[in-house]
């Protein structure tokens, strides 16, 4: 596996890293939006067009090939910056940041915009278990052992509106090599869906 | 709802606005890219980022309130543009081109980026759902009546890599009111991982 990368940071240097690349992704995140949202005239559309062109290129004069991996110093601290849910660096992601309470229990407060939009008005089902896989599997693989996921099942209980949101997961139970984890979403009118998911101990990391 | 918004663009009003935003939209997504990859000195990223802070607020000068919705004309054409998989102006979404063969079968072939990672090089569980939930819910929606989502479940036979995919999906079996339709996506090594999704007519679309 190629995309571990050992980079040994100090506390500093990721602190300078964070404070410039959190708020550069976010303009990024709203150029996104803003993309989807314009209603300006064409002309401007070809204008901005041709000058984020000159910013992608610059952007490319230097970069890794491929995906971004998981960045880490030694066994201790881990960026996963290019995650699709919680990346810094990666316009993608809401970003999620996910709290646990001393239970081991994840939770998150986000807001979903319209580049998050299924039917209209609505979160994408498909970005409702996006979030709940991501949350689910991060409470199942935490205890310091690598979990593979089997399945994840999702039930749809209403409509999620775009806007201010909150998920929740934690272990449900553990039986040998199998651990079932369970989340939900909550919207403003209570829980939009809730997810249950089998997460296997593979056999290579096993005692 | 609010979302479905009538237009009424003719044939050719609708092919200059794809031939203006898709190009456009597919270089916000070469930003976003570029974003997490880059290696740059921190002076360029500083300097790209006051130049995008521009672009934004130009962008926003004129846009829509909320999200994007569903554009369509009268009965016969409708753009999803803003969704999260398929929508030709958003830039989180690949976009999904979904096609049918004579039988209702839909399929896509898509490519995955740095965006969507979630294991180093692999693409995001969540990521598999999403694109997964789409195309199931796709075709369970397709024969004129409308389906809400009851449930999806996904299992996963292999890890995912980034790169070219391709997804199918189809109806299983119809019980009534209830439709079953699976679905799968295929990497390199075959099929990654499976879905299968129970999807109900509501009761106000009962005949």
């Amino acid at each position: 596996m190629t995309g571990f990368i050992e980079e040994n940071l100090s506390p500093a240097q990721i602190e300078q890293a964070e404070a410039l690349y959190g708020p550069f992704t976010q303009r990024v995140r709203d150029l996104v939006d803003a993309a989807i949202r314009t209603e300006v005239d064409d002309d401007v559309i070809r204008e901005v067009d041709e000058q984020l062109e000159k910013i992608v290129a610059r952007l490319q004069e230097r970069q890794r090939e491929g995906s971004f991996g998981l960045r880490h110093n030694g066994e201790t601290v881990t960026r996963a910056w290019g995650n699709a849910v919680i990346g810094l660096r990666n316009a993608l992601a809401p970003p999620l940041d996910v709290h646990r309470d001393d239970e081991g229990r994840a939770f998150a407060d986000f807001t979903l915009g319209a580049a998050y939009e299924g039917p209209p008005g609505l979160v994408h089902g498909g970005i409702v278990s996006l979030i709940l896989d991501h949350t689910v599997g991060m409470v199942a693989g935490s205890r310091g052992k690598p979990r593979m996921t089997a399945y994840i099942t999702v039930k749809y209980h209403q409509p999620t509106p775009l806007g201010d949101l909150r998920v929740e997961a934690w272990v449900d139970r553990v039986e040998g090599y199998k651990t079932f984890a369970v989340g939900h979403i909550i919207g403003p009118d209570g829980v939009t869906a809730e997810a249950e998911g089998l997460f296997i101990q593979p056999r290579w990391a096993r005692d």
